[in-house]
C-alpha cells in the first residue's frame, strides 16, 4: 500500500503583511517547507488560492510561484474551491503523489487580503457565493453565516452567548501558536461586548480575513532518504464533496451535507470511526460553521454542536480538541491558504511539536476545509506513523 | 497498464452567448458529453476556467456546476493556469482516473468573455501576466505577443505577410466545424488589409475572446460497458511545464521552453517521436504563438515555424495538419475552455468523425494548451485505439 507522507512543512505568521507581496509571502513558506523536507525537490506544485485574480490582479499564480521558488519548469497549477482551495490543493497534491505520477509534490496555500480595504474584500469574497441568486442581491459570506446562525439559534433555542465557546477556545489556543495573528486568550465579557457584524453574528463569531502562506512537501514513504529525521506523518484519508452554493437550494440549511460526506469517505478509507480521531481542525471562519461541522461529522447530534464549545469539550484537554493552534478565529483566515495551514498544524501536532498546545498522544487528526457555507468540503485524515 | 479513455465529448458552439449564463453554457456541454458517454456517472469534476471570478463575478465554479449538472455531492474543483486552464483541468482529470482513485471524471472548460466590454476583458486578461512587473505597466497579452512577433520578424527577416498562413489555415478549417465561431475561409488580401492591434500584430494574428464550453468524460478502458459504441480514444501521454510569466525573465524569448518540455515528456511517456504525430492542435491565440510552438515542439527549426504555415504544411493534407477544426483563430478562444475544445476536436479526428476536416488515417494527435506566452504549457497525446 502506497503511503503518502508529509515530508516538510512551512508557514508564515498570519497577519497584515503590507510589506510583502503575494510571491514573497508564498516563497517564505515554500522555502521553509523544502528545507524542513531536507531539500527534497518537487516536480509538481499545487497552489491553493482563492482571490488573487481579484485582490492582487494576479491569476496564473502556479507558474509565477514555481519560477519565484527556483523551480522553473516543473508542473504548476492553481486549484480553486473558494475557502476550500487549500484543502483542494492538498488533495490534488496527494492524488499526484499517491498515483505514482509524481514523486514529490509541493502544496502551497497563499492569500493576500489586507492590501485592499474592507469593501473590496467583501465584494471579492462574495464571488464565492451564487452570483446569479445570492451575491447579486448583496449577499456576502458573513450574511450567509448570519442567516444560518439566526435560524440555528431559533431552531435549537440557543442563548445569546451560546457560540462564545468557539472564540474562547480558539483565542486560548492561539496564544500558544507563534504563527497566529491573535495570541491572547479572551474572556467571556469580551465576546459579550463584541460589535455586531450581521445580527446575530458578532466580531468574535467570525475570523479575520488576513494574509498568510503555508506549504507542504509530500512524497511516498519509500522515497524518503535514510537520513530523514522528521517524525513521520501520513495522509491516511482524503475526500472531497460538493454541495449547492446557494443556501436556499438546500433541503436542510442546518446540516452540512458535504462535511458529512467527505469526512465519512475519508474515515472509510482509513477504516476507522470517530472514536479514533484525536483532534479536529474545523473551518471556523464563522462560529456557526464550527458548530455545524461538529454535527455533520458526527461529534455532536443535530442542534448540540455549540454545547461542545460551551462545555469545554473542544478544548485541548477535552474529548475532541478543535482549532488546536487557534483555528481560523485566532490564527486568522488566510483564504486559500487556510486549508494548508490546517495540514501544517495537524502535522505539527502529530509530530509532537505543538508545544504548549500539544494534544496528548495524538495519533489521528481530522482536518476539514470548507468553501462557502460548506458548498465544498475537503477532508483529510493525518496519521502519526511509528518511526 | 491502465488505459484512460475519452468516453464522451460535448461542446457548445463558440460565439457571443449573451442569452446564456456561465452555468447554462457549461451544462450544455456537460449534458452532451455524458450522453455521448452512454450515461456514465462521474464522481469527480475538474473545471477549467480562467476569468469567471473577474468577468462573471463567480468563483467556486466547481461546486456550482456539479450542482447545476445534477451531480450534487461529487468532488468538484476549478483548475486555473491562465489560458492553459482547460489543458490543466484535463490533466487533473486524467491523473484522478489513471491513479484509480476516481473511476469516471468529468472535465469541463467554460468561459464567458462577451458579457463584458473590451476594456474590462483586457484588464482581466492582463491578470495572467506578471502583475508586479508587466500588467502594472499596462502590458496585456496582445502587447506581449506583439513584442514577440516584432522580435521574431526582425531576427528571422520575416516579411509583413509572413504570418498570414496561420489565419488562412485556421479559417479554411473553421468552415468545416459547425461549433466554430468563424466558418468562412479568408483570402490573403483580407489578412493584408486587417486592422493593426499592436504593431505588427493585426486582427488576424489574434483569436477572438469569446464564449464557449466543452466537456469530456474520462474513464479507464476496462470500466466501459460492453454496450459502449464510440470509437475508442486513449490519453496516451500527459505532461505540464511552467515557465516565467514575464517575458523579460527569459533567456531566450523566442523559444517556448515549456512547450518543448511538456511535449517532450508526453512523447517519452508514449515512447514515440514526432514522426508518429498525425496532427497538432496548437494554441494559436496569437499567430506568433503557433509559430513558436511548431519550433519548440520540433516540427520546425528555430526561425522557420512560420514557413510551415506559408507553404501549406499545416493544412489538412500537409505534413503536419494543425488547428484542424479552426483552432483558436477561427473556432474562437473561449479562455479556460480552449484546452478542452482541443481535446474534443482531437477526439473527433481520432474517432474519424471530423467530416470534411478529417485528417486521413489519424492515429495520434498532439494537443497543447498554453497559459500566457507559454508561461504554462500542458501537452496531451491522444491515440486512436483499435476496437
Amino acid at each position: 500500500m502506497t503511503e503518502v507522507v508529509i515530508a516538510g512543512i512551512g508557514q508564515t505568521e498570519v497577519g497584515e503583511h503590507w510589506d510583502i507581496g503575494l510571491r514573497d509571502l508564498a516563497y517564505a513558506a515554500i522555502h521553509d517547507a523544502i528545507q524542513d523536507a531536507g531539500g527534497l525537490k518537487p516536480q509538481s506544485l499545487f497552489v491553493g488560492n482563492m482571490l488573487a485574480p481579484n485582490l492582487s490582479r494576479q491569476a496564473h499564480v502556479g507558474a509565477l510561484l514555481a519560477d519565484y521558488a527556483g523551480l522553473l519548469g516543473i508542473e504548476a497549477v492553481t486549484v480553486e474551491a473558494a475557502g476550500a482551495s487549500g484543502g483542494a490543493a492538498l488533495r490534488q497534491g496527494y492524488l499526484a503523489v499517491a498515483s505514482g505520477f509524481v514523486d514529490v509534490a509541493l502544496v502551497v496555500g497563499v492569500e493576500k487580503f489586507t492590501d485592499k480595504v474592507g469593501g473590496e474584500v467583501d465584494e471579492a469574497l462574495a464571488t464565492t457565493a451564487d452570483s446569479d441568486f445570492e451575491s447579486v442581491q448583496g449577499m456576502t459570506p458573513a450574511a450567509q453565516a448570519a442567516l444560518l446562525m439566526k435560524r440555528y439559534m431559533h431552531e435549537y433555542q440557543v442563548p445569546a452567548d451560546g457560540f462564545a465557546g468557539f472564540a474562547l477556545t480558539s483565542h486560548a489556543n492561539g496564544a500558544g501558536n507563534k504563527s497566529a495573528m491573535y495570541r491572547k486568550a479572551i474572556k467571556p465579557e469580551v465576546y459579550a461586548k463584541a460589535e455586531m457584524v450581521s445580527d446575530p453574528l458578532n466580531m468574535f463569531d467570525m475570523a479575520p480575513n488576513v494574509d498568510g502562506a503555508a506549504a507542504l512537501v509530500l512524497t511516498r514513504r519509500e522515497l524518503l532518504p535514510s537520513s530523514f529525521k522528521n517524525p513521520l506523518v501520513k495522509i491516511a484519508g482524503s475526500a472531497s464533496a460538493s454541495g449547492t452554493l446557494a443556501l436556499h437550494d438546500r433541503k436542510d440549511m442546518l446540516f452540512f451535507e458535504t462535511s458529512h460526506l467527505s469526512a465519512g469517505k475519508a474515515m472509510k478509507q482509513v477504516g476507522m470511526t470517530l472514536d479514533g480521531i484525536d483532534f479536529f481542525e474545523y473551518h471556523d471562519v464563522f462560529s456557526i460553521f464550527a458548530a455545524l461541522q461538529l454535527e455533520a461529522v458526527g461529534f455532536a447530534v443535530k442542534g448540540s454542536g455549540w454545547k461542545l464549545a460551551a462545555d469545554g469539550s473542544i478544548g485541548l484537554k477535552g474529548t475532541i480538541p478543535c482549532a488546536t493552534m487557534g483555528g481560523m478565529k485566532a490564527r486568522g483566515f488566510p483564504g486559500g491558504a487556510a486549508g494548508v495551514y490546517q495540514a501544517v498544524e495537524a502535522a505539527t501536532q502529530l509530530r509532537g511539536q505543538a508545544g504548549a498546545n500539544q494534544v496528548a498522544d495524538a495519533r489521528f487528526g481530522l482536518i476539514q476545509s470548507l468553501g462557502g457555507p460548506a458548498s465544498t468540503a475537503v477532508s483529510h485524515i493525518l496519521q502519526k506513523l511509528d518511526s
